[in-house]
């Protein structure tokens, strides 16, 4: 961190910071200018806080130059994390497919969704038995029986299943049927939750919260990873914005930054991103040439009565033509770049 | 509901969205105008979910009617509420000031503020036991210490305490030492916790989430209503905006928008609302003016010291002086509205 | 527009609605509700002003049901419109690259991107002689002199010039030497500037404002169309989120809903998109895949010595490899999709 | 500005950055830290480019010290700029109120505005003649006969009149009439025009665009300020957020932030702040306490007929109402702070 003064403080000021950061076990370095003075700190393991510092007086701002993130930072681990979900490997090079219902709402509905990703050749089953609402009048998912229904999907498909986990309470449940553990966007700084998923070995996805900046999204992950659970991958969903003609604004740039800042794989969510069915094929073909690890996509086998998020799920034979562009097109921007 | 249906929709089209109206148990009702036909939904209780219509053939755009929030609506019930907390009285008209550190950190500290606060008339006390921070690397409060030392002020002045909590393991362990639980910023959406709180027949204050819309407030607050527990207040903390200059942007229409549209009591919390002390007095005393029922201040014996939040608090001979000034001016506004 | 009224509201009141729908000469149609009733309104040609009623004793809310915007619509003109610059096609289905410096810096600067873009193939050049800047006390442009350099490039490379107008008053210098006049960002709602260009027949390119909605951006070109200029592209560049790891946030999507909603073409900027010159390329190749029309690409000899944008402009040899992988991927897209 | 090298830069490259530096013709102070070295410049006027720099192997981050603006700052100028318009003064602690239509509509609508303006002791009149609009099909404003109105006005009553200029071409005949120069929120990034009235020696005032920060708003100034027009006021008028119950957020901080950083006077216009009529006294009279130099209100004979902003025009005798509160609470405020 470097500490910089205002212009006309006083060597005591000066000498009082530098004090001041002896007291907390760091070193000082003054650094005069021609107009003000700065104060530089070494000698600390992590992020020193501002808040020690920015009070004194002549103080006029503390600029961190270390970035809070450590775990997750290609910096500490160049290579690429590959997570190995029951033989099938996301963030090794080859582009997984995660697709399913927003919500598991029947046998019916879940099993002709697992029929047709699988078919396709996905390997990856997504299908929420815990709904988050933001209204507490409409559906919530089928909650246990759901949980049931997934595990019955698993008996009879080759197929991982990605469902999310909504709290502690429920954590147990969740993860004896889950290959993927998701925390939702909403969860995403429920530090509480993260911290429980932490203490598993277990993957986790974590989506970025609708207002979060990525690197937000890196510290999310961090307090996983600090608890020794280092199969995590990051999800961009779209964040929110002025725009109302899509649901959120899909941040295309946020999987380069993810790739090019931190060791760990990258799902992309187009059908959440743009919130509109016929837009989503597009993205999910830029997010692959964009260089996404995953995609993940909501599909529904009558979206116009779709309990949820029918507006932006794909019928199963759109996701059919889909699941095949995407696999040529990784072949041919592989070539191509 | 309207359902707008597309320019050059079919009679079949129109006919089959007002099938599906009928199927689900409402009533439909065509309303053809000169570019394009409508259908209205009545017979309704709640909101109808748009999800049941927007797919089919030939519409355009569902358009809500109705208001998602019932319990909180000021439709539903006119009058004020009145949160009657060990005898202080929040949303009666009269201000209530809450005031205290960011993070209980000694007891030393924690009593000079009490002290302060009991002796300039305030009522509340706040004081984080258990915080959640943005990284997993810096202090999370002093956790069942931090409950402890709340509890040991209670038994020493007439002060009502308000503290956070973070998860539902926790929540009976805050439960038994808070007069008041508070629900963070980051858990605004966390309905897990939401529902347990309302289960729980005791005081709660939602804090606005920081990019969460006033209506998404609305609706985090029917979450607890929806389980019996009608003591709920809204607290507006600031929103992210663009602005690097402040800590968030201090939402003041908020106030305004909270008391009109809802009968629950409004905090202001202009120390996160800002982010910089001497920024504070100025905003707690136009949230007074705007209606406020109760005002939030972070105070701390050394800022320069303080564990979390320093650069927002006020010393204690600041809050003193602040504390008048708003005293005075709820009668001056008063007599000038 | 459907005028919603307050539950409770007395039929005199629904009629006052009605008296003032006729009395502005257009068709009042009373549709009752359960709870409660609205009226629609008809026999309007375009948008009616909910000015007009929303203050009205008993009106709820006023809900559009019309878009806003006319001539850029898909609806009034299904096929592409097609730009034909000096007999390179914008918007057939071809991609066109336009690429150079941000600004027009000296001869040698200028001349060394022309060749490098004329033996790429590309058909455009951009580079700014006027810049807008945030701060008065920056480099501004070489104003005149570059326009003077920018019209002995056009005589030595066959390639069209796209350049910035800022004013009315060097509008006529400028539209001498450019090809298609390009409308910055912060001038997007510069009404008098895009009247200025309407009433010239010229292609124009409107960059999308930094905080501004798609359909803002419509509205904007809307200006230029109804005086009489059909020729306008419309240009994604970003736009302003909290994210402050990337410059802007490429909002990838709008390249969708542009080509959706209305018939012109679309250009992406993914230099101002992301503001990082190693996350250009990737991102250049998804607006490829997304059915850019154009893509838009800074480059510079130098950037560590660029006068404005170095760090996002691609070297003159990273352009080299990009517009190859653009061409081909354009035909593998399309191949795959 | 600061340097900061990234960690395992060699000390050619950090060399290579100082000779840069010199090279430009500044002083290099090479800063060694523990983990990564830092390179500060001195000898530089104003603001040094990072773009200079932060392209150059071994660069990590280009930290900015210095201020960009200059001449608006407090440090510049620390007592208040008070402007004195025909007698009425601004910014020197005496609370003025600007008031009137949204746009100047006919003969009768701007005498009936300024007759209650004049009399309820107001010194300053707003009417705009030229209207930018998001649409080119809805009202623009009365133009030159919008100016001859205000121009009969000035003659029969006492008042200052305040209309916006949208650009240069028709910047000498609003400013034969206008006592103070209004930039709009859209044109806040004008610079042409920016420059246009810097010019002159004319009161200016400055809204803040939809979504610029306040430095910017700052920048804004400067260009102006530069040109030596030294009368210049900024005007806070809300910025857009995810909020959809109000129609801007009014940014009460910002007054506070203006009033710090910067000598200019500020006006608060609560009107456009929340857009709802009911809500602008409550805000006014915050605005008031958080210390406006004055406060801007859109009244209306009839805001059910206004052809622009008649939803958050206060009725005549409404402002009657408003404008004697405001004064009162102005003493009391005073007195209580």
């Amino acid at each position: 961190m470097l500490i910089l003064m205002k212009q006309g403080a006083t060597p005591e000021q000066v000498e009082a910071v530098c004090a001041r950061i002896r007291e907390v076990g760091f070193v000082a370095h003054q650094i005069p200018g021609a107009m003000r003075t700065a104060v530089g700190i070494t000698g600390n393991q992590g992020a020193v806080s501002p808040e020690l510092f920015q009070h004194l007086p002549g103080v006029a701002e503390c600029v961190p130059v270390s970035k809070p993130y450590k775990l997750v930072s290609r910096e500490t681990k160049p290579e690429n994390t590959v997570i190995d979900v029951r033989g099938a490997k996301i963030g090794c090079g080859a582009l997984q497919i995660i697709a399913g219902p927003c919500s598991v709402e029947s046998r019916d509905q879940i099993f002709a969704c697992a029929q047709v990703v699988a078919e396709s050749g996905a390997k990856f089953l997504r299908g929420g038995a815990f709904k988050p609402r933001t209204s507490p009048y409409v559906f919530q998912g089928l909650k246990d029986e759901g949980l049931r229904l997934l595990d019955d999907v698993k008996k009879q498909f080759d197929l991982r299943i990605v469902t999310e986990v909504m709290n502690t309470e429920t954590l147990d449940a969740v993860a004896q049927v889950a290959d993927v553990l998701q925390i939702g966007a909403r969860n995403m700084q429920n530090f509480s939750l993260l911290q429980s998923v932490g203490r598993l070995r277990k993957p986790v996805m974590i989506k970025r919260g609708m207002s979060a900046t990525i690197q937000e999204l890196f510290m999310a992950a961090e307090y996983v990873l600090a608890l020794g659970n280092y199969q995590v991958m990051l999800c961009e969903r779209g964040v929110r914005t002025f725009e109302t003609m899509t649901r959120n604004t899909f941040d295309i740039s946020a999987l380069l930054m993810i790739k090019h800042h931190t060791h760990l794989p990258v799902v992309a969510d187009p059908s959440h991103g743009v919130g509109i069915a016929w837009a989503v094929p597009a993205l999910a073909r830029a997010s692959v040439v964009a260089g996404a690890d995953a995609v993940m996509i909501e599909i529904h086998p009558d979206p116009d009565r779709a309990l949820s998020d029918g507006q932006q799920s794909l019928r199963l034979e759109e996701f059919e033509k889909l699941s095949k562009q995407l696999a040529r097109l990784q072949d041919l921007a592989g070539n191509a770049s």
